[in-house]
């Protein structure tokens, strides 16, 4: 895989709630088939060894559309299952480790709500930041929150592509508009859905019509 | 360091509890002045970030008492701070996958309190595995518990050294006389002793009048 080459449109996080791995799964599938474009896998409280053994199951699904697939804060999952990468929040392994143990060629995004934070993540050698939340959100309720403002400065201030977080939806992502931002990473707008794939489908068509 | 030359006699586990990272690593300075010999860090409940940070200044004091430095679960911060290796659970990482991402020369041990986790464990290329709980524990107290003749029957069952675990005291230390074991693995017994040099002196006195 080629990292410049990533399409950041569509950016799934899944979330386990009240899931079984088996809905996660078929969720994640039918996310690809609207044209999810990337999916990164966030296990806050699951053993590593169901950490693990979920990574395994949805790299192979991952594999089957070409889609790139991250692992959250943990880099001995994303090492063990030879994912494409991981996401990294300020409060897990410094990015500029997390580089150096993964090697040049793996993906590494950082969180990042501000100006100062978004520079580090890129001088650090992120290929990616997230920024967020741009809406309220039930998933995080501890995340910073930032103005559309504040994602214009953001993206404006540094090179490499910005996917923004936080609440988007169907109904709001439209906001978005003209932020320089690469793509919706989303949690809800997907792994909620009744459709998990029109709501891919959706997103794709709303980001690709700003 | 030669893996055959450790010496598993007094192993401290780590407890964060109501301890500051001063309060720990202090703890563990003094617990190695007075011979413990092997020093695992179990964080279960901080952030990689922390768990990152401080096992970076253990590393500083067991690299100062040449004494091995293992991390409990997370095979990421083991390669992130270089530790000696990684202790793992039933739950974590499969012994097997560990091995393959730590090399050969990394030090592994595995939780097991069957005969069968033990074989397997020793097959999966565990350099020792820790057993109990050998006695009633509060640190962990959905741990399982054997009696002595179960401990006998796991080391005899193996040829990779065993270390015992749960609610080791400087009381019921002497009773794991003769079963086989190649040391004491304590939390409480040295995290919350008055005098943490004292207690490791005295359990390796305990362990050597057997």
């Amino acid at each position: 895989m080629n990292k410049k080459d990533i399409d950041y449109t569509c950016y799934l996080v899944t979330d386990h709630k009240d899931k079984t791995n088996e809905e996660i799964l078929n969720i994640i599938e039918e996310a690809l088939k609207g044209g999810t474009s990337i999916v990164q896998i966030r296990e806050k409280t699951a053993s590593t060894k169901d950490f693990y053994e979920l990574a395994l199951k949805v790299k192979e699904i991952t594999h089957k559309y070409d889609v790139p697939l991250l692992i959250n804060d943990r880099l001995d999952i994303a090492i063990a299952i030879d994912a494409d990468g991981v996401h990294i929040g300020q409060e897990d392994m410094p990015a500029q480790k997390a580089r150096e143990i993964l090697g040049e060629e793996k993906i590494i995004g950082v969180s990042a709500s501000t100006i100062e934070e978004a520079k580090k993540a890129e001088a650090d050698g992120a290929d990616y930041i997230g920024t967020g939340a741009v809406f309220p959100t039930a998933t995080k309720d501890d995340a910073p929150s930032i103005t559309k403002d504040d994602l214009n400065e953001i993206t404006s201030s540094i090179s490499i592509p910005t996917v923004a977080i936080g609440g988007i939806t169907l109904e709001n992502a439209h906001e978005l508009k003209d932020t320089g931002i690469a793509g919706f990473s989303v949690v809800s707008a997907i792994m909620s859905a009744e459709n998990p794939k029109e709501a891919s489908e959706k997103l794709r068509e709303i980001f690709n019509s700003q």
